[in-house]
């Protein structure tokens, strides 16, 4: 029987400390290049996080996860890591990677992958920096990433690595 | 003459109450997977709906779709049936079928095909049940519905019925 | 080494006004087309345009584009030529085309290719009219548009044109 698909998506808020500072520019063009975000004492958000699943919706259930399910998981892959936290300082990742929201999505979407028991029906991390900037993540590159064989898993498999999956 | 591929989205909210209870599990199992939303006596929301049609932007008009027809296939196959009404009491469908967003989204899209002089338009079906969770529902299913034959209709016929179309 | 694709998206806000009205139709025509949009002195609006970006995010900035340019590229191509403008009498491209939300978000996208450094990672232009009514343009068509030779440069080209990338 066809199982129809739908993508199911949870909302929450955490509020973190960073700073925008890369490793691989002087001190000189990292203000340059981002701004007051380079501020040395740091700044803070108040991040809105909307994470999507997506996948058959299962005919006894009418679900395609349970919602509460996915809050927990978002509980341990994002809340418990970032809320009331300095990216920067507290989250070995940032160490290392400079903590734009593009990075933070891509650092939620790999933190997900872990914790999900299907983490094939990931489908989605959206970032509201602000109310005037958000990002889109739906786990597409430039060439197929290494660090996860989904390759049996995934029900889109074939459009899993391709760049117009990501949004 | 190539003509650009637009969508446009109508946004509406209805009152409904419901009680999510499957007939496919015990009464155990039903307050176990549902929690509060198992309450026998029922529950509420203010549902929004976003109904989004996606076609070519005819030339004479500038339009997809004249918005005040969309509004009213909306006025036709969600609001006169779910607003102020018990979704499981009051509408046939879902004395069979658990009244889940996801659920719901599927029955609004397969109304909406019903009501529309061009289905095919019909692009994406949005609930926001709370303003923490939502659902979108494209069409798409594991494998193609057999319910209705769109394919000499549907301009995006070769996605029409894949799951990478859900969202 | 595999980069990941990321979108990010800025809003920004409009004030207009103009009228809905098709020299291609009588003006009984367009009274029962537009309704009150074809009011004959005009009526406004307070905009809401979101404008995203798509492409693969930099291993030193950790950005996909800076957010500052894309900024003033919105400045150049949308406010400057639209806010607290006549659509019709002081735009000279809503002189031969009306201005439905559909056409505006056609004229935003073209605007922001002519200005933008990197025109291939344009990905989407989201206006809402009003709260209820939102529209989206990713730059398909029916049939490809001629208008710009973006096939060496934009990275999801084999997608560019096709109606399944508008949304």
């Amino acid at each position: 029987m066809a199982l129809p698909i739908v993508s199911i998506t949870r909302r929450e808020t955490f509020s973190s400390c960073h700073r925008l500072h890369s490793k691989f520019l002087s001190d000189e063009e990292n203000k340059k290049l981002y701004g007051k975000c380079n501020n040395p004492n740091g700044h803070g958000h108040n991040y809105v996080v909307l994470v999507t699943v997506k996948g058959p919706v299962d005919t006894q259930t009418g679900m395609v996860m349970n919602i509460h399910d996915l809050k927990q998981c978002m509980q341990v892959a994002i809340m418990d890591p970032l809320d009331h936290k300095n990216l920067d300082q507290d989250v070995p990742y940032f160490k290392t990677v400079v903590s734009t929201t593009e990075n933070l999505a891509i650092f939620i979407w790999d933190q997900l992958q872990k914790v999900m028991d299907k983490p094939q029906l990931l489908h989605e991390v959206k970032i509201l920096e602000t109310e005037k900037n958000h990002v889109v993540y739906r786990g597409g590159s430039t060439y197929p990433r290494k660090k996860r064989d989904n390759s049996s898993l995934h029900p889109n498999n074939k459009y899993y690595n391709v760049s117009s999956d990501s949004d």
